[in-house]
């Protein structure tokens, strides 16, 4: 049922990752800012979370990709993606976006859409009713939480990768990748990893880093998700409770190695 | 001691929380968010953190009760504040406002009060020396740490709480919970508690969420104390440094069932 | 091979710092806040983060030191650390400053030099190349890591101090301590120290704590430290993967005392 090629190249992926470090800019929430750091740092990236005008640009152009997350969004951080974005797509770098509660407020949805609209995305992660809100005014999310299955939003999220160019990641309890041609699963997870706040914005950094020694982005999103997936799964095996598991996380992600990975990947063609 | 009605009425509300799982708009400071939506996380409550003045009045719209707390509080987000409280209080939504290091600097006190005239606030949350400073000018806090003791501002909170029609809490050793006509003394909680930042906010944050399901201000807040407290006492069971400490209350929070807390809930009327 | 007298220092300070429990005002970064303060509690110290215009004059002139850190600087906070900086300067209070990222844009680079020539800065704490970056224009950050040995920055470091009447921390595998007539090196830390973000952020902010009860800016330092790193040592005797290590650290900072300190610290004169 999984593709052994595709756990294949997750575990070289992780591998690249270690060897190479990249610098990962995030332009991402208060709440979550702590824990991705501590996330990429702990997978082996090099992160850096700056919003300021004066430098996203300079450094951004020395970063191996950008992560922009809406969570905590104001004008202020709005125009600190959109320069940093501007530059990064200059300089064809990858740009991950995580619509962070999309669908829940108009601020939300419009600003996700005005960056889809300005920059050049490679691909965004969201939960089902996230990524619908992107597609359609119709959902209404619950806070940032999930309303509607992974399998109910696949059909719109393709459609809405197809026509916006670009590569969706609806993560659930089963992840979907699509550019709109083609589709992948992620099995990798677990139930805990919804106890812990940051976790999806943790996610998208980390498709970012993934990116950075992948330019294939649905085979990095793919095999990013495996690696974070597993690490839930490793980190549950230790941890019953959202603290400790939390914790369990962050070692799980150091402690994976490439061979592992491979053996745990559960990426779905 | 200990009353038999107002510990079943904490597990009543513990279940109440877990099933209904309310939406928490939390207005905050950048050194507790994160533990705070955490803990949110953990105790059933699903929490949100903005302050984008495009999105308060909506996301307040959608909540279920509201959460200000001034702790790194700034011109923009002091007009947040006033934006999302004016919106709750024209939908009768809860709302709680800690007042983190009232006393200390004027900016601190007056924005405090400023907030309690502007809006119709349900519980101010504060140690002894911040909820004086509320009262009189006379305190000077050292810097957010309390000076008095829970015994020395109980008279004068018993006051403000009257003058001011509101119910005020006070936390400490042993916390207040008054509303100038009754006064709940709540017995649980832990030294430890005080070793790691951002238990205090997190405490205003699960009143919050306890007034969410229990629209009586008193007993919200003495349930949510006690439920809080009593998950510092078992998190002391297993950790005795505030770093495990920190972890294990998040676990605990979230492994309490009603029936423990029905137990061990010690709240004296 | 190290100072004996100046490990006994350092348990001296540390006692201070429990018995004295001082207030240190930080102006810091996103990303290292909770952490910091949460470091700061547990080593004995009282913590306030503030950046409010209105507040961080009264505020600081209620603390024993002020620490500044650039690491997510914006035109607001740079004017919040100016506004502390000065009165702090003022009321002869210690003013420690960490350049995070200097080098690496010019941004950070410019603004950590401005505020060195504004402001009468004690202790300057960063990584060899961030050093270097005010030394000279010729060295690039890879983001915040280090890509200079202590030892290459040694030199520069101490014509830098001995210029700017500052006393420079270069920390590393052997920390540096110098104000261009004195030198001390610290063999205390552990390699885990670089897997958890914001520990160099929290180093500075000990730095200052220890400045509030030991005027001597290099003894400070050095001790503050020595009493870091050995803390960074008993982690690793407990964990060996950054989350579980980064909770150790808080426990060991904890429960550190004098006898051990004095025991453990592995200062060079």
């Amino acid at each position: 049922m999984y593709d052994r090629k595709l756990a294949t190249r997750a575990g070289r992926n992780l591998e690249a990752l270690r060897a190479e470090k990249p610098l990962i800019h995030n332009i991402t929430n208060y709440v979550a800012m702590n824990y991705t750091a501590n996330a990429l740092l702990a997978s082996g990236a090099s992160p850096v979370m700056t919003f300021a005008h004066e430098e996203v640009e300079e450094m951004v152009s020395l970063a191996a990709a950008l992560a922009l997350n809406i969570g905590t969004l104001t004008p202020y951080s709005y125009e600190s993606m959109l320069k940093a974005g501007k530059r990064a797509n200059a300089l064809n770098l990858p740009v991950v976006l995580d619509p962070v509660g999309s669908g829940s407020t108009r601020h939300r949805t419009e600003s996700a859409k005005r960056l889809m609209q300005e920059l050049s995305i490679d691909v965004i992660r969201g939960n089902a009713s996230e990524v619908l809100s992107l597609a359609a005014e119709a959902s209404k999310t619950k806070g940032v939480d999930a309303i509607h299955s992974a399998d109910e939003a696949a059909d719109a999220g393709i459609v809405l990768a197809r026509n916006s160019n670009t590569t969706l990641v609806i993560t659930g309890e089963v992840d979907l990748v699509t550019d709109g041609q083609r589709i992948l699963y992620v099995h990798n997870g677990h139930g805990l990893m919804g106890t812990v706040t940051g976790t999806g914005c943790t996610a998208a950094a980390l498709i970012a880093a993934f990116m950075a020694v992948d330019p294939d982005a649905v085979m990095a999103s793919a095999t990013g998700l495996a690696y974070f997936g597993l690490a839930g799964e490793h980190a549950a095996d230790r941890a019953s409770a959202p603290g400790g598991f939390q914790i369990a996380m962050l070692d799980a992600l150091y402690t994976m190695d490439s061979g592992l990975l491979v053996e745990g990947a559960k990426i779905q063609s």
